[in-house]
């Protein structure tokens, strides 16, 4: 008899095979110190594409998980569905829009169209503008309103225009032009304000305000504030201020001037986004278009690999595979992401917006329940300061797989002295060699407090450097993870409700003391109990 | 029948009611939505005590649930044990140690004895000495080796000696001592000593070294790093370093001399030293001693509170409480921190350290399983940021505990442009309202896409301001916390044997390194196949 198909995971009948796989894989014989002893465990547990190495021999995993994985893949279509998003399919059911992150970075001639229309084009156009105006903005050409250069750069945006590129510029911060300094002005938080006020120099400094609706509540925000205080200090914002957003927003609106003004699309969400002109303009002032365009180079080769390397060989399908492993059969509910290199320190808290807000949900793309956890908890710093920080429940409490992240070459190699005979960067490098180890193998004592159960499972990624090309390969590696796990679950990974009725009921509280300032006879009266309470205390 | 006394906290008679009580709190009838709605239940279930206002009113918890944690305190003597701690009875006993960093902020004239040795004349003394040496750095008394005022602090530790410093030094950044830079090199990445070289004035530069041991492989690479750096640039290291280190460690041997040297005592554990001279030093360098003073009082105040309030009215013992509640009872494997108020982003680094190392255990105090998880993840990020990152998860797919904070009055007051209606400060302080009622409520859609479950459960901090005396009452409240969670479970907080085994692997890998290093025909034979690929590969 054959069941009908069903949309849903769970139903499929490697689902149901995993899970008592999974029963096989908890036996003591499993054990990842019994795994990675097998012979040939490394060869035939690590891949290698796209110039980045991806080693999963750590995770607990044997030959047969991985057959039986492959297979839900292949059932599921999800090559195919990669390959949809690429080509500009509606893959955003629920907003009804296509998600063509991949696009901005593709130097390819082929079009891709969306609603029959090639976009290439604009894509092209964007990065062209990008490429003109950085020109300008280094030569001299374009200069502040009182004819000094710049050389703050404030970007103001916040989520998917915030986080991306503070990731990619802490990254390169290595290859920054000389005297370039870059600020973020996310939070709304007056706090972030005051303190990149009082540390810039405003004649010099050129702010870049990112939302693609224009209307992003904490960017308008600070926008306005910023605008205020260019305004006191006798500067024309005209002079001082970008815009990066859709086409047709406030902030394109020629009766609100500024230098220049630079399109993103409905087709590129925001955690998606920084290889679009969300990246592209704050990066390219800051590294040099070049460098942006070296990055969006390495994206683009990841995203090849991502579409047409066979599963087996897929890097970031197979990462996305041992995640709904790791997540729904093994039930660890989080992960951490530890890159063995300090300015990897905002990698965590980028992939922790991409991969929680992209698959955080609790229903399929057709809106009914999923009946299993789609998204883990992300987080992470980097080692060895982690090591000495949060390590101790990975090793003997509560367990949670690790992405180990190391650099072969580092980007400061002057500095050689060695310390026990070995430079600071090997001493890094031995560290990143055994915590694996430590995590998978364990230890046994007598001692109860001294003893390791192991079986903690960690995958390692190397790059070769911290070069702009590795920097873009590492974030469509995590891109495409994030994307493959939500095609597996069959979630749209592009959609962002859970962020609505906070906002909504934001706006509700803004209105109420919006009016006490207005009028301070008003009474909170008509709030909740509790809400009323934080009124009256906080105004 | 009287069942023996058992240690095991899982054998208590609370324990087991608790377990069936949860079954009924997960009932529908007491989803947030209602209990949130119950008359008095602002009243009932918040506290202010020590300067600072806790709100557990969006916990799932009722007052049944609450008289069932709180006879299970009683019962185990968790305030007895507090008591003990701050008396210097040796609570570490697996080290055999007192653990006493309420000591290191006591202004009391009263003796605590460890060993029948009074403590406290030694504490009053770094402390006298700590406010002597930064007042000759900040009149110029002492300067560097070419008659340069101090200007940059680099604080080289690692662990305990770097993120509580580095929470506090950023908490209070607006009160910082005009033209002082603080950095801190942690990491033994060679990135993290290259970036800080590349933006200090090395003849105005003092670094701090700190170590308990002066052992630690990392804090002993950077700081020879730190030495070469300065003699290359003809810089004499003894008057350009300090030392904090126990009495008799290398740091503290006159044969290797440096400006002054600072002690810290086997007594104070590393998360638990920022209110020794290991905040102390770079703190009152940095915001002046008379800042760090204000700082210890504030945590001895919220210490006195944690000793003598009775435990219904006791913030950190209900925060205690309600956290195992959600951790053993309701099941929640995570917790974020997220401080509404953008010098408070490290809050979470630091309390993910001490929360995370002192309670990540499998074992009681005795070494026995505990048959229970003890530790959880915690992480977070600033609010409204964390909103446009990780929320979703948070909303619509696994839930977490939250602990919201936030600030009345902003340390910039002087920026009030209003958007719609409402300066940034209010407009953050909606949000802050705003969040936990969306958590706790949720809303019903007849889309599943935009159906919020709710029943998340949430607790609410306010400070009155980013005062010393504030942030050293909520990082005192955080560690008194910490410190009655691991009393409940009846774990030792104050060790940390889980870091011990990656540290012995990297050793040996490191011996493997230095050899090849001096012998390049040297072969990496003897080790497991997957360490001998990642040798190969790396070196």
């Amino acid at each position: 008899m054959n069941p009908k198909p069903s949309y849903s995971i769970i139903d499929f009948p490697e689902w149901k095979k995993l899970k008592k796989h999974a029963g096989i894989i908890n036996r003591e014989e499993n054990h990842l110190k019994y795994l990675i002893g097998e012979k040939g465990r490394m060869e035939n547990f690590s891949l290698k594409g796209a110039g980045i190495f991806y080693d999963y021999s750590r995770q607990r995993v044997n030959a047969g998980t991985m057959k039986l994985l492959f297979k839900l893949a292949e059932n599921r279509g999800v090559t195919k569905q990669f390959k949809s998003m690429t080509d500009g399919e509606i893959v955003n059911n629920t907003e009804n829009r296509a998600a063509l992150h991949t696009a901005s970075r593709s130097f390819s001639a082929d079009p891709v169209f969306v609603n029959r229309k090639n976009i290439m084009p604009e894509m092209f156009l964007v990065r062209k503008k990008i490429k003109e105006f950085t020109s300008k903005i280094h030569s001299g050409e374009i200069r502040g309103s009182t004819g000094k250069v710049f050389k703050h750069i404030v970007v103001i945006g916040i989520g998917g225009s915030y986080l991306g590129p503070e990731f990619v510029a802490a990254a390169l911060k290595h290859l920054a032009i000389k005297k370039m300094q870059i600020h973020f002005l996310s939070n709304v938080d007056i706090h972030n304000f005051g303190e990149i006020a009082a540390s810039i120099d405003p004649e010099s400094t050129i702010w870049i305000v990112i939302s693609k609706s224009y209307t992003t509540s904490e960017t308008a925000a600070n926008t306005n504030q910023a605008y205020e205080f260019m305004k006191q200090k006798r500067l024309d914002p005209a002079k001082h201020f970008v815009t990066v957003t859709s086409k047709g927003s406030p902030g394109d609106d020629p009766s609100n001037p500024v230098i220049a003004s630079f399109h993103m699309f409905d087709f590129i969400g925001g955690r998606y986004s920084v290889t679009s002109a969300v990246g592209g303009v704050p990066l390219s002032l800051y590294l040099g278009y070049d460098v942006f365009e070296r990055f969006l180079k390495g994206a683009e080769e990841m995203d090849m690999h991502a579409i047409q390397a066979p599963p087996e060989k897929n890097l970031p399908l197979v990462a996305a595979l041992i995640s709904v492993w790791n997540n729904n059969f093994l039930h660890y509910p989080a992960q951490a992401v530890i890159p063995y290199a300090s300015p990897l320190s905002k990698l965590a808290p980028h992939i922790q917006q991409l991969n929680m807000e992209s698959n955080g949900k609790s229903v399929n793309k057709y809106g009914d329940a999923l009946g299993i956890s789609a998204g883990i908890i992300i987080f992470g710093e980097p080692g060895t300061n982690a090591q000495h920080s949060f390590f101790q429940l990975a090793h003997q409490g509560r367990p949670f797989p690790v992405d180990f992240i190391g650099v072969i070459k580092p980007s400061y190699d002057q500095y050689k002295f060695k310390s026990k005979g070995v430079t600071n960067h090997q001493e890094l490098c031995a560290n990143l060699i055994a915590q694996p180890a430590a995590l998978a193998c364990g230890k046994d004592d007598a001692n109860g407090a001294k003893r390791f159960e192991g079986n903690r499972p960690s995958s390692t990624i190397l790059l070769n450097d911290l070069s702009p090309e590795n920097i873009g390969r590492l974030l469509s590696f995590y891109e495409a993870k994030t994307v493959y796990e939500a095609f597996i679950w069959g979630i749209n990974p592009f959609d962002q409700f859970g962020v609505e009725l906070g906002k909504s009921l934001a706006s509700g509280i803004r209105k109420k003391i919006a009016e006490k300032n207005k009028n301070p006879e008003y009474s909170f009266e008509d709030a909740d109990p509790i809400t009323k309470f934080y009124l009256e205390k906080l105004f």
